[in-house]
């Protein structure tokens, strides 16, 4: 095994890439699909959900997903869940870690979970005393950065839900950016707060680029102490509120700016560059991430002919 | 006249914008689109360009563009030349700025403007006794970050051609990522070694979001130091060697992250937002910007009834 690589970066393009996309891919390119990104270096992939198939038909097949991938050394495969019934059909899938997700926004995690802040953390009580230890338990609140329908969400608020997180047994956290309302200065700020309560190598950042401002906000987290970051090849993804706009932080996209200035991610960029350029053909439609169409900075050009401006 | 703003944007999509797009935009539009942005609190627009119309028939149209839009008081209209040739015509038609352009990249500024850099510093030399103070002299230094076919630009070159630049009359400077090839360790290095010969008034930055790195490096330049940055409204332009990669920064997402952040840009952004949402039917396509989607991070959405993932 390696040195940790400087920044780590957790590839969700399975769970949150896919989740929002109308047409379902089909399980087996869904398990292609993770098989080659675990072959591309990264150690964490979120490799699916347990969540109602109702709300969320295309990630209905998390179980054969999970059963059927290739599981190899070092990479671990995280299974969202929202309470203690996915839990367990995680565990029964053979998930290496389950990622339970609660809201900041309260209204939000109505809308999204459906039950109040008592109910959610209630379930992850449950959910604590049935796992065990059997797997590592993360937990991501949502909305941590703001919230479409409530706005702003108060920094005592986030930290009291994060010291219940791990009051109630999550051994790892995330803060996340669900539709894109952070930016840096808020980001540099929440991250040293969080940093009080969270060691940096249990604390990961998901930001999503709806406004244009996923990687500034990447930028932003790791100036303030963060290591630890979501992301998604090809930058799938969304937001439901913004028809159109870019999706999570694209994977290809973070891996070339810390190429760039020298930080060691230990993924192969060439690789994920080629992986996402299959991505639009799998999907349908054409993908937000921008290496994978302008190549990487050092990829230089023949010298064309042409007409110039003083023509 | 209110205080200056702590970030100073020119608009550049009538100019960077426009140049590369394969329809013609009418000049009627054109003038339209400039007189519009003008009465959004623009200091400063380029408002178009005196090259070869050959090589570049988008702006061929530029004599008319000056005579025609509206002058408003404290807006400085740009236009960027080439050559004395380009100069002269600016100044018949009415420009208050002229920016000279030439290439860090000796082999991109052959390509582009079909000299090596000591005709191009003939060139300028040639401009400032021909317009001696009658208009501003801006002088922009393209692939100052990186060259599509050489790579790489050294500092200490690209330091001489700033000098060469102010010894020749450069009254102000623009560091252009002309491909998009920009990192913020990069930015930062050369923003403070170049705020060593010129004042942070007299310097403005112009980046592309090629590799998606265009906010983050006006966030690097910004935190270097630099107060002038250009964007283009809807992030229109682009970059000939990445085809359907995004063009300039885009200019509402900028001032959606400054006003998030505090700083004032003194722009209107909702009026931004909405003219940016005419630009598809003008140009005939999308266009990258996110925040034209998305809305602002303040504008919240009602509540929605859906299936919740614990259904």
């Amino acid at each position: 095994m390696s040195a940790l690589p400087d920044i780590t970066i957790q590839e969700v393009c399975p769970r949150d890439g896919l989740q929002i996309e109308p047409t379902v891919v089909p399980t087996d390119l869904k398990i292609a699909l993770i098989d080659r990104l675990s072959a591309l270096g990264f150690r964490r992939i979120e490799a699916g959900s347990f969540v109602s198939p109702k709300a969320v038909p295309a990630l209905a097949d998390g179980n054969e997903v999970f059963r059927s991938i290739v599981r190899r050394e070092g990479v671990i495969f995280v299974a969202l869940i929202p309470n203690l019934r996915g839990a367990e059909r995680a565990l029964e899938a053979g998930a290496d870690e389950v990622n339970f997700v609660m809201s900041a926004s309260e209204t939000h995690n109505r809308v999204n979970i459906g039950m109040d802040h008592q109910g959610s953390l209630s379930a992850l009580a449950g959910v604590t005393a049935a796992i065990g230890r059997r797997v590592h338990l993360n937990a991501t609140l949502a909305t941590a950065f703001g919230c479409p329908f409530e706005g702003e969400q108060h920094e005592d608020k986030v930290l009291r839900l994060i010291e219940n997180y791990l009051r109630l047994g999550a051994q790892s956290i995330t803060l996340a950016d669900t539709t894109g309302m952070a930016n840096p200065k808020l980001v540099r700020q929440r991250v040293k707060s969080i940093l009080g309560l969270v060691p940096r190598d249990e604390l990961t950042l998901h930001f999503h680029n709806t406004r244009g401002l996923g990687l500034v906000n990447v930028m932003a987290g790791f100036d303030a102490g963060a290591v630890r970051f979501d992301a998604s090849l090809g930058g799938l993804g969304g937001c439901p509120f913004a028809p159109g706009a870019s999706g999570n932080v694209c994977t290809e996209d973070l891996v070339n700016l810390c190429r760039d200035i020298g930080l060691n991610t230990g993924l192969d960029l060439e690789g994920l560059i080629a992986l996402s350029r299959e991505l639009p053909s799998m999907v349908g439609h054409p993908v937000p991430g921008q290496v994978a169409k302008a190549g990487r900075a050092c990829d230089l050009h023949p010298v064309p002919l042409r007409l110039t401006l003083t023509d």
